[in-house]
């Protein structure tokens, strides 16, 4: 056994994560694409079909109140809430995260100081964040400036309203400064928008220790909610009063079935509901979350740095000198929970890859991604995802 | 035995419906709340056990292709469009009514010619479709002009840019004239956006036929596609090419796997999409469909326009006189698929009959809702739910 097998095994042993694996549905496949879509937790289907035949087939439209159903964006904002560093009553869960972007960026919009008509995004952004803020924008009559997170400092300027960033890059799983980013704002009288949808269940995020205004994310990631799980938004407190959303829908309102003409929009998190909730979704995601039932966020940031420590190591012992390229930083402060290589036959790399066993993902055109979820992911995993990527780009 | 009694057994033996009922979960309860949230068809929780366990837990991220969950949106619009009279690649499905609702009144108002600056709206309306109609012309700079149904023609005009009207009121189980207030709105020179909460599965719309420009509706309430499943858009065919989306979330883009800084809107129905579907709520709706199989609407609504009558006849001939007044019209053209009936004591009524085993549900502050879902629903249970009624109205 080679020197860095042996390494995988001692490090697996001493993981004091690596029980949590065991409550995942997971096979022999190395699955480094929980950046995507998070494995299933083996517990969620009993639960679901609890939800389907007795809640659903049995209870029917009492379950709106005798199964919780209507209060769960606020209940499961607030098992959420913890991993991301908000007090409760200040995370909501449902639609979809570009829904949850437009409601952030105009409602951050209408929270800043009359007169700023700049909004700046991340143009290295998630495209949809980019879609959607320009269309915010479009609608808000704010104009829409494209910045590199990292010009964002000289960027900033008494015109700026607000700025929509991403916490981790999809592409190159870098991970910006989230809270020297979000002092930058403030400091030029703006509001700091962040996406986290790469970073909510991969690392620490202090939303309410840095003072974020709003946030969204994702919960089929990190999160292992299920395909398309609901996303979530963070209002910070000092905002939930002045919250002015886009998105006024009926179970927003104060006195929901009361059913009045005027709209009033009810305190605290809630105020960022829209319409009915996808319950099955949502309930799946709320099941999903019992994973993390004793598990500290600063845990799982270890091992994840460990783990992405150990494959960049590995790639760079197994795999011939410049036929991968990591795009990922080095430095802990800047990287995610992802290793991202540069590839030039990336498309051929990646569906051999899958082919062996080892999933990651492809971002057109040349960039093979792996994400690595702590909860379920080894070092074991890390080295023969290496040894097959030398395999296959050796062919 | 009642000659009613003999008479709802003799309708329920002539019903071709009737065998329908067996597919569904249900148990000896008269379940009259179909029109809130429809009952679960027997099938779906095995089907949803091989989503999660098969689709998600062993195929995991590769069913975005392999089980199509990418294009699901699209495929189950498809599956509804029979239902409400829209030919294919017309309707797609996600998101919640409320926010099909802002994305259809904030693109029509783009679609309506120059120089019109008033969006009508149905004063009558489910609330949210007010709230959100509301944010939408503040935000697209026109003026909210809330009219009853009734009063739409006199109030069409030059400055008119659309119309946003309700197919059947939640509250009173008023149908309203699709075909000719379409046509005022026509006639008009505005646009006609309907809300088909109330009616999708319920009775024949006619979409296509009647030249609705715009409609949303939802799918958990007669399309029992289980609590809070996606509403849908119908975007009619003349204007899917300037359809603007005030939500163009990166799956409405036309090669989103490009993930390019610029928004080039997917042709069709595609383009209604917003952000990552909720696969979970959405593939309970699709195994929900197959109820459908091989069912006419024009049955449909012929036993609903059967069942309603039946129970309004009931009512007159068991309850005491005054206890109770309907509110739904008794013309066919002028009704839905529910009875409402104002009573004094509502609530408190209400309560009792659902500890009796007759489930509708109330509208606040004293309307009696009972909804028929000709799938499920027979004549013995509307003549039980009426006897029920006058025990409990009696004590």
């Amino acid at each position: 056994m080679s020197d860095l097998r042996e390494r995988a095994e001692a490090l697996d042993t001493a993981d004091e994560l690596a029980a949590h694996r065991g409550m995942f549905a997971l096979d022999d496949t190395v699955y480094l694409d929980g950046n995507s879509l998070g494995a299933l937790p083996a517990h969620v289907p009993d639960r679901m079909r609890d939800v389907l035949t007795r809640q659903w087939g049995e209870l029917r439209i009492r379950s709106w109140d005798e199964s919780g159903w209507w209060t769960a964006p606020e209940r499961i904002g607030d098992r959420i809430a913890p991993l991301v560093g908000a007090g409760p009553g200040r995370i909501v869960v449902g639609d979809s995260t570009s829904v949850n972007v437009f409601k952030a960026v105009v409602a951050a919009s209408r929270l800043a100081a009359g007169g700023r008509d700049e909004i700046l995004v991340d143009a290295t952004t998630f495209p949809t964040d980019g879609y959607i803020a320009a269309s915010a924008a479009r609608m808000t009559g704010h104009r829409l400036v494209p910045v590199a997170p990292a010009d964002v400092p000289d960027a900033l300027g008494p015109r700026t309203a607000l700025v929509l960033l991403n916490h981790v890059d999809y592409r190159t799983g870098r991970l910006h400064d989230l809270p020297g980013l979000t002092a930058a704002a403030h400091a030029a009288g703006a509001l700091a928008v962040w996406d986290l949808c790469h970073s909510a269940g991969a690392l620490p995020v202090g939303l309410d220790a840095h003072g974020v205004d709003l946030a969204v994310g994702c919960t089929y990631k990190y999160l292992n909610g299920g395909p398309g799980s609901p996303a979530f938004l963070y209002v910070a407190e000092r905002h939930q009063a002045a919250f002015d959303s886009p998105l006024p829908g009926w179970t927003s309102h104060a006195d929901p079935f009361a059913m009045t003409p005027g709209y009033t929009p009810a305190e605290g998190s809630v105020r960022g509901r829209v319409g009915t909730p996808d319950i099955l979704s949502m309930l799946a995601l709320e099941a999903s979350l019992d994973v993390w039932d004793g598990v500290r966020v600063d845990t799982v940031r270890a091992k994840s740095l460990a783990l992405t420590d150990f494959f960049l190591e590995c790639v760079a012992a197994y795999v011939p000198a410049g036929r991968v390229v990591p795009v990922t930083p080095f430095a802990h402060a800047e990287r995610g929970s992802q290793v991202s290589l540069r590839c030039e036959d990336a498309p051929a790399v990646m569906a051999e890859l899958i082919a062996r066993g080892v999933v990651g993902d492809l971002r057109r055109p040349d960039i093979l991604r792996f994400g690595f979820t702590p909860l379920y992911v080894g070092f074991a995993d890390a080295e023969r995802a290496a040894r097959v990527l030398a395999e296959v780009v050796a062919v």
